[in-house]
This record gives C-alpha cells, structure tokens and sequence, in this order.
C-alpha cells in the first residue's frame, strides 16, 4: 500500500515541477526585459537593495514547511540564475573565454614563430642576465637546439631587498644584443607599468611574474603594449584568479596572453612547489589561450626537469618554459635549479621525442 | 517611461515569487509525506535514479528562456532542499551535533573533574612514557600545580617502523601507579580496537591519534567503552570530517567525547604546524562537546607555549594539552616542543591569568 | 695591496681546511667503532645525553669568535654526519629504499600479470560493489579491453558513519564470481587487521586506503600476508610519510607493495584533490616500488580522466587506476568522478597511444 | 671490556672535538678579516667560486671514512657559519628585525594615538567608500566607539576587472570629510607608485594590501613617504616574505611600519581564509613593529568577529581591523564580513573585557 501511496504523490510532484518550471521561465523572461531597461538606462543589472527587498516579502508571505532559510537559500539561486541570463551579454565581454570547442588564440612572434598553434615551443634562458659570456653562451645553446625565445630577465623581483636585484637596463641591452646576433627573440620580465617605454625597445614578450599577478595597474597597463604578455600563476593562485587577472590585460584590448602553470605552494618538502599539471588541461577548457609549463621554479631542483618537461607535453600545453646556466653552481639566483648545458641537451631529446596530445582534454 | 516599465514589471515579479513559493511548499509538503513512507519502508531517502527522471520529464518541457543546465540547476537546489526537509527528522539523530544555544556535554572524570562545564583544564605530561623516574616527576609537578590529567603514552604512533614505539604495557603500569600515586586521571592514545581490553585496566581517557581520527573500526569499538574518548583531529581533516569522526563514536553509544584541535598542516615554516584557532569557536557552534587546544603539536616549538596558551583560553576552549619533560633535549621523541618545568610553571601562572570567555561564539 | 692580503689569507684558510677535514676523518672512524662497540652490546647508536656532555663542554672551552649557538650548531652537524656514519649499515636496512639505479620490484599476479616490469596497468571498477549486475557489466568490459585488475571494494571508508559503508562479504563473493567469470585479479580496500583472514578468501591485492595509511598496525599485519599490497598516499602526506609507511609493510617480511599517488589536498578550488604527479619520478628515485596514479581521486570529475590518464603514462608510472561504473548518475558513492563506459574505452584508447618512457626519472 | 674501551674512544673524541673548534675559530678569525677587507673593496662577501674551489680541493684530499657528499655537506656548514659571522656587521643594517627584547616602534598619528605602546587599538570602516552617507553613518558610530582609526577604502584591488573598483579619489575625499568632522585618521588602500602625491592629500596611513605585499616597486616608494604604512601580509605569504616586504619599505627610510596577519590560503571550508594567530608572536619575537589581526578577512564571516577579536587582543597584537558598514546586506563588497552596527558595539565591549597581556612571546 505505501507503495502506491508513493507512486501517486510522485505524480503530484511530477506535475508542480512543471508548474514551477513554467513560472520560472515566465520570471526569467521579465527579469531580462528588466535587465535590457536597466541596460538602456546604464544602471547597474545586480540591485542588492531590490533582493533585500523580495527576500523580506517571501519570507513574511512564507507558511512553510520551508523554514525562511530555506525559502532565502533558493530564492536567491533563482534571483543568481535570473541574473546570470541577464549578464549573458554581458559574459560574452569575457574576452579570455572559451566560447566554442575549436577556440583558440594564436600568438605570431617577431620571428613568425607561434605559439599556440599545436606546436610545442620552449623558452629557456638563464634565471638573470649576469654577463655578456654567459647569455653569449646561453644564447648559442638555443640556436643549437632550435629554441626561438629566450629568457632576458633584467629585473629579478627578490625576496629580500638585499638580493640581487639584476642588472637593468644594461641586462636589458646585453639580452637584446645576444638575441639579435642568434636570432632570438627575447622574454623579460616588468615589474612596474612605468618599465613599459623603456623595455619597448629591447623586449619581444613582455613576462608578468607571480608576485605581480594581481597587480592590477600593471595589468591594464600591459593591456595597451602591442607584445605578446606571458601571465604566470602566483603560487597560490586559483585558475580562477588567474583567468581573471589574463582578463584585465584582454580587457584593455591586448589578447595576446600565455598563461604559466608554475606549481602551487603546498605542503610537500621535496620541491619548491608543487606542479598542479591539472591546470593545463582546465585552463585550456576555460579559456581560448596558450599554456605553458614552468618546469624550474615548479619543481626547484634541476633532477626533475626531464620528467617534468615530458609531463608538460603529455599534457597538451602548449610550451614549457626551463632555466640553463653555463655554471649553475655560481649562479646569482636560482643555483640549484638552473640547468647544466648536457642535462638542456638530453631535456631538448626527451621532449621531442614525446607526443603532444592534439588536444588537452 | 523605461523607470516605470521597470516598476510595472517588477510587481508582476513579485506576484510571481509568490505562486512559486506556495508551489514550492506544496511540494515540500508531498515530498515530506512520501520520505514518511519510505523511512517506514526502510528505502534510503535519496534516490538518484528517481531525480533522474525528474530532470529529464523537466528538460523535455523547458521552453527557455532558461537552458537545459539552469533548469537542472535549480531544481536540484529544490531537490537538495526538500531532501534537507525530509532528512530533518534523520538529522536530529546527528548525535554530536548543537541543537540548542546551551547544549552542552559535560564529561565528569573519575576524579570528580569535570570538562566543559565552563572551566578550563590543563593535561599534561611528557610526550612518551619513559621510565618510573621520569613520570614521578612529572606526576609530582602535575599534582603541586593543580593539574588533573596527565598524559600515559605507552604506544607511539610513528612515522618510522624504526623509531621508538613506546613502552607498551609496561609504560601504563607506569603511568598508572604514578597517577595513583598523586591523585591524577590518565590519558593515554590507544591505536587498534584489539588494545581496548588490555588498556581498560589502565586508562580514565582514550586517547585517538590524529592518524586514527578516520580509523572507523577503532571509533566504532570505542563507541562501546565507558571511558571519555580524546578525539585529536588529523592536521588535514575538515572540522566536517572530524564532527563525523567524533559521530562514528557517538553513534555505537558513547558521546563522552573531547575534541581536540591541534594545528593542521599548512605551507608555514616557522612552526610545524599552523593552530588553526578558529576551530574552536566554530567546533562550539557546530556541537555540544567540550573542545580542548593541543599547544605542544600545533607549535611544535616551546617557546610558543605561552602565547598559545593565552589564546586557547581567550578563544573559550574547555582546555589545552601540552607536553613537558624533566629533560626535553634528551627526550625520546618530540625533543623540540617538550616544556621544561620552569617553563610549565610560566604557562600556568599566565593560563590562570588569562580569563576565559563565557561563550566561545 | 688589499687584493694580496686577501689572497694570502685565503691561502691560510686553506691550510686550515684541510686540517679539520684531517680532524673530521679521525673522528668519525673512532665513532664508527664505538658504534660497531655499541651495537655488539645491543645499545642504541643515538646518545642524546653523551651529545649534551659533548656540547657543554665544547662551549665551556669556546673563545670565539664563533658564539656558541654556532659552536652548538657546527658541531650538532658533525654528529648527526658521524650517526649517519654509523647508521649505514642500518640504513642498508631500510628496505623499500632504492639502493641501484636499476632496482626495482616486479609483482606478479596470480595470473601472471606483472606490476613493475616496464609495463602500464590498468586497475579499474566500481568505486564500490553495489550489485552482481554492476560488477558483471564491468567485469564484461575490462575483459573486453583486456585490463586484468578489478576493483572489488566491499569495505568503504566514509566520512559519516551513516553513508553507505560497502556490501561487505558478500560484496566480495559477487567481485570473486566476477573475477572467476572474465579472469581477472580482485584489489579490495582492507580497513583492519582482523578482517586478513576472511579477505584472504576472496582478494588477490589488498588495498590500504588514504585513511589507513598511517594505521601502523594495519600496516604491520600486512607485512605478515602473502598478496601484494596497494598502498595509497594520504592526502596530506609527505613521500616521506608514504615511504615509511611501506616500510611497515616491509619490514613485517612483505615486500610486494605498490605505492599509489592520488592527489593532495591544497586550495585548489575546480579538482577534489590536486594531482602531484612529480610524486611518480620522486618516488621511483627513492623507493625500487612500483607506483601508480589514481586518475579517479585525484581529479575528483571524469571530465579530466583522459588528460589525466596520459599524464600518468608519461610520467613513468607503472599504471593507473579509474573507477569506471554502468551508470555513473545513480552510482552510490563517488558519483562525479567514475566514467561511463564509453568514456573508460576513449580513455583506453588514449593511454595506449601514449608512450612510457623507460625511466621515471 | 666493549664498555671500557668506548670510555677511552670517547676522551678521544673530546680531545679531537677541542682540536676542531679551535681550528674552526681561527679559520673563522681569518675569514672575518677577509670580509672586513671586501666590504672596503666594495666586494660581495658571499662568492660562490671560491667556494667551489675549496670545496673541490677538500674532495680531493679526502681519504674517508667520510663521503665526499658528507665532507661537502658539513664545510658548507662551515662557510654558512664564517659567513654570518662576516655578515654579522651587514646584518645589523637589517632595519626591521628585532635586535634586544624591549626594541619596540612605536608609531604616532596626527591626532596623538600611538599603536605599538602597549595599548589596543581597533581600525574601523566599511570595506569600500560607497557614499557620503554611509561613511557618514560609520564616522558617528566610531566616535561613538572612541575608535580613532577609519578605512577609507577608495581603491579596491578585485579578483575580476568587471567588478566594483572604488570611488577613486571622490571616495578619498568622502573620507577626509567624514574623518575630519569626527575627528578620525584615515587609512586607505595604494595600488601604485603613481598614486602617492595624490592620496597624500587625503591619507593618514597607507594600506598595502595582500596582492602588493611583494610590488616591490610600490614598497620602496613607500619607503619615502612620510606617513605610516600598514603592511597587509598576502594570504600565502610566509612571515619571512612578509619581513622582507616590509623591510624594503625600511630600506628606503621609513620605518613608521604595521605588520597585519589577515588569515592563510589552506585547506579549511568554513572560513575564508584560516586566521593564523601564531603569526602574532612569532612576528614579534622576529621585529619590532606593530602587528594587527585582520578579523574580518581572516574568518570571512560576522559570526567569528567576537572570539577572533577576543583571540588578537589575547595574543598579544597592538590592534585588530575590522569591517562594518550600516547595512551589509547591500554592501558592495566583501558583504558577508561586515559587521552590523550592533554587532560591532558587541565586540567593542568583548575586546575591552578581553585583558591584553604584556608582551606577545
């Protein structure tokens, strides 16, 4: 008997779902009449002050059993859901999105090579131009293994105000120099939006280190350069925070972005961090832009960076990015990370002969 | 003119609220009475396959404006909602859980010393039991300041299958003629169901490791003893994670629980782990146990005792445990973090300074 | 002039140098025979009140400049590089510990299945055994794609004590008639030592969960068994942690141990757990283990199940595990996470497409 | 005999530890006058090559029984050592850092209150200037208060580029209105170098927040400044790094510095971030600046505001922050934290019930 019982009250359920259903759609499609006025008059489309208001006359109208809580909870999940519709053009704004499967943002450097386009690129360089000899050195290595982009970092964001703070403007010129005679083109990083006319003229790609990711002058500044941005994840970053940070450049009108999986900061003692190789294929869900793998600064000890560089291809990112010194040991930054010039070689064998997936997920 | 098109119609949204709201506790009503049915069926609750359904019957019907995925969306929202209602009976069987402003489990230890009646207990003692000559000092300090409970671990869960495991029974026949000896309660960890006999002889208070807190078959035996049971969170546990543990032994018939929050592991460098502070407050909303701050692990240093000290009494904990030894630097395990007594004697004349607040929230 | 002074000082230092290196040498052999003295009268190696002596008088006789906290430090490190001197005969006890380059341990299943040989295998199931209908569809499709390791979990370890807690033995006779069926291998979750004998019927690999990864005398029961053991990482653990927990195991006389990386628990906010693939090469250059990745629990959604897959492959681990269920929307734990069948063939497809390299790292 | 013969090995090695430290402080003698002559050669005292050199010449010479690697090991220890030493004179200079127990700043607004003399002083205001009113609202209720310090927060550093930014400098100027007719100092938030001149005008302390603890760029123009500086510590931030951060400021000649715990990225659900309150003492052990607690972002919720205000006053800190706002409902941001004016009036009397002890460690 209870059975049946049941089966006949599942009915009536069946049937105020659909009545439900049918006064949401009908709420829907006047709260978007509503947005689309508000739109007109330039009035912001969420209005706190309004859902303060419809909650209060719920919950005095409310005879239960819903407890008001209750009622409140899903009130304003219909009031989000409404909102969300109205905001459809709205989110559509949101430049650094995926919108549609095969989306995707090609970024064409000074040398015509690409990045996003399917291939695998490299970045490699030294942690900070130190010297002539050794970007000389470096730069040579690169034009051996076919690298294309280089690492020239002239400002190094240190811990300490005591540390290295690298050699500038003449780093600068030093990475130029180096590039122009092997062919490179030159990553640095930028650390203030005031660094922007000088570096113009010395830097291919503009790099936004992890401690500058939520600054956000820095970020609509870079909004306005006419190079590639290269984005890295602050260590403890979430992907929505960092999709959020590609946003503020993008939104400045400057798409050209690659966003860097650079490991998190966790628990584990055996690395630096803690590569989250899972952002690749989520950030390439999410968005239509480039990914690269840091393998140094996530792993932090050189003995790594070849597995590491064949799970950054595994993965489907598009790049990864590895420090190489002529003597690391000596280094100014970074010494125990920064690769030997044999260990670069056998990384360049592995990773090559690794598949790229053709997509990420 | 849009400005009262706007209010035109945002009245005929309201109206709308309302016919849903009715709809919604009609619903909530049948649905109510069908998990009446079932409960006396003895049919889980929730049914998957039968939301299932629903779903699919709704995105048949759904015409928009809303997608496919708001309409799931929300209606799950109502689904969860109902079943929060239907569950509303099963939920009053959340033994641990706070159902009223007072609820309070008061733990009377065979002495006569109460937990979670408003004062503030110290349990003390050295990390591991070592010898007769070092628990009788520690005894006799223990008994010249007033404290009542003093540790008696004889079994040491370690990282190491190498490292010093503890002195087994012989180390609670220590323990307890020591206790005897001046007058105290001994709490000493048990590891394995099986060790519940044998312990019984010796212990006022079980004692479960953070590595245990999710041993379910050791909760579930403890659930059958007599004694109060100590339930130290895992560094990594949830408070969610340790209210269910604590309900596993609630549950099988014992709520003579004490939780005990004890730092949990972060990415901090300076102590070994992070006194997440804030579990207390929120573990006195959430239940009616006494809950207790472990000073020793949570630093893992002793020059924090004190401090710690003061804020677990500020913060309304029924109490705090803490480590001291005749001498920390020989001690067997847990060198770093063991008081020496002079420093006991500090944190207790600065506990017994510190007032404690009526409520923690 | 400064410049020369500097160079016939250094040339002192030098000297110098070489005479403590001198000094260093001698002590360390007299303590490495006080040690080979010590272990023959079966005492321990560390002596921490003959280092007190040490200490107090080396400060008693300091004259700077060094202060004596320096003092203090330089020469706790000579000790401890003394200790492991004399533990190194010890440590070659620490079995689970790579001790070659090319050590590794192959299991072989009852089948002949090999673990650890070079090959990459595939664990999949049901997260848990619902039904004899369930487990034969999935036992019908690893049989077809020629995966040979089932789950067949009939203990769960849940957060609450009133969910679904597993079917028990009767869940492991229907994943025996299954395994029978299609020829394969049954892993099941263990949560106790009392349950080795009644399980022995049934499992050919027992499973130690997260939970229990620290449960020593689970672990220690386990080193008594003659079946492989799977034992995964909790998620907060260290290497560290997870070695030494194998080591239990080990060091009980049971050597065939599988370690699994599962994902930890950080602030990521998209996945359950974060992927820690760096664990795989960490742990093949610590341990001669096998070690696979779980693709389930790590991502915590199946959507990144494939990505995930060649990741695992890539990395150089010895397998995956996945949880694969007929109807994934009704499953009664780990809904969001276990793939339908479709999507586990796809994930085949992909991982057999991805090359293993020869060495994890 | 065994025991007789240890006793003799024993004076042995005491003779040759004696031997040892005298070597080790002649060496180190040597070294800090090599120092002494490299600071007036304007030379870097730490120089990687040369210690390459020395450590290669030690691995030649070794015979055993010590490993090169161990060798290497403890003269690395060595040179750690002589290097501090040389460093001590440089180390001094590192302005921030606690140098005798009662070194204490002490920091002066225009109207005469001080934070960092042992008094508690409460920072106050809405999360965000919204408008005349509602700051108006706030004025009067912390003159009510005899709150002395009001956020007036015109620049908002958000997660997306789309949400509420700040008034920008109308907003500073509500707040100077509202500050000056209630007689309060005014802190607010900069973003960059470019802003200094401007928010001089209307600014009595600057506030760095969390996303800019390491703009370097931002902290050395901080540096010379006349007015103080609240140094928001970033949620992953270690204390170290946040240490640093502020001595850049220092650095550059002001030392008028607040250091503010505001809660850690970790694992926990219920709270926004976890409040580290362990931060409190240990900053002061390590400085002698000021140190707040951010009770409003450290819980992310108003029902913590109470016992977290209780916690920092007990922990020793100079101060707390919090956020309220006449109707946070409605608020523009961070709605869920603001308090309510009762509410706020509640912790006003809790924090004044609450003693704060003498000194934090």
């Amino acid at each position: 008997m209870p059975e049946q019982t049941i089966q006949t009250l599942r009915r009536q359920i069946d049937e105020i779902n659909l009545q439900i259903l049918e006064l949401l759609n009908k709420r829907a499609a006047i709260a978007s009449e509503i947005g689309r006025l508000q739109t007109e008059l330039g009035v912001q489309l969420y209005d706190p002050q309004r859902e303060a208001e419809m909650l209060n006359a719920l919950q005095l109208a409310n005879q239960g059993p819903f407890s008001n809580d209750v009622v409140k909870h899903l009130f304003k999940e219909i009031f989000k859901a409404s909102l969300a519709l109205e905001e459809r053009e709205a989110r559509a704004k949101i430049i650094v999105q995926r919108k549609a499967p095969n989306d995707t943002t090609v970024i064409t450097l000074p040398d015509g090579t690409q990045i996003g386009n399917g291939s695998f690129e490299v970045i490699a360089g030294a942690c900070a131009v130190e010297s002539f000899e050794q970007m000389d050195a470096v730069g040579a290595l690169l034009a051996e293994e076919g690298v294309k982009i280089m690492r020239g970092m002239a400002f190094k964001p240190r811990t300490s105000p005591y540390d290295f703070q690298g050699l500038g403007e003449n780093g600068l010129k030093i990475a130029r120099q180096v590039a122009n005679k092997y062919g490179l083109v030159v990553v640095s990083e930028i650390m203030d939006a005031s660094q922007i006319p000088m570096m113009s003229d010395y830097v291919d790609i503009f790099w936004v280190g992890a401690r500058n990711m939520q600054n956000s002058f820095l970020l609509k500044a870079l909004g306005k350069v006419r190079q590639p941005v290269i984005l890295k994840r602050h260590f403890s970053a979430t992907l929505k925070e960092l999709i959020y940070s590609a946003e503020y450049i993008a939104a400045g009108g400057n798409t050209q972005i690659i966003l860097m999986e650079r490991g998190i900061r966790t628990f584990n003692e055996e690395t630096r961090n803690t590569l989250d190789i899972g952002a690749v294929p989520l950030l390439k869900m999410e968005t239509h832009l480039p990914v690269i793998v840091d393998i140094s600064h996530s792993a932090g000890r050189r003995d790594l960076a070849i597995p590491f560089g064949r799970i950054a291809k595994a993965s489907g990112a598009d790049g990864l990015m590895v420090e190489v010194h002529p003597n690391p040991a000596v280094a100014m930054s970074d010494a125990k990370q920064q690769l030997y010039f044999d260990q670069f070689k056998k990384l360049m064998v592995e990773v090559r002969a690794t598949a790229r997936p053709e997509r990420a997920f």
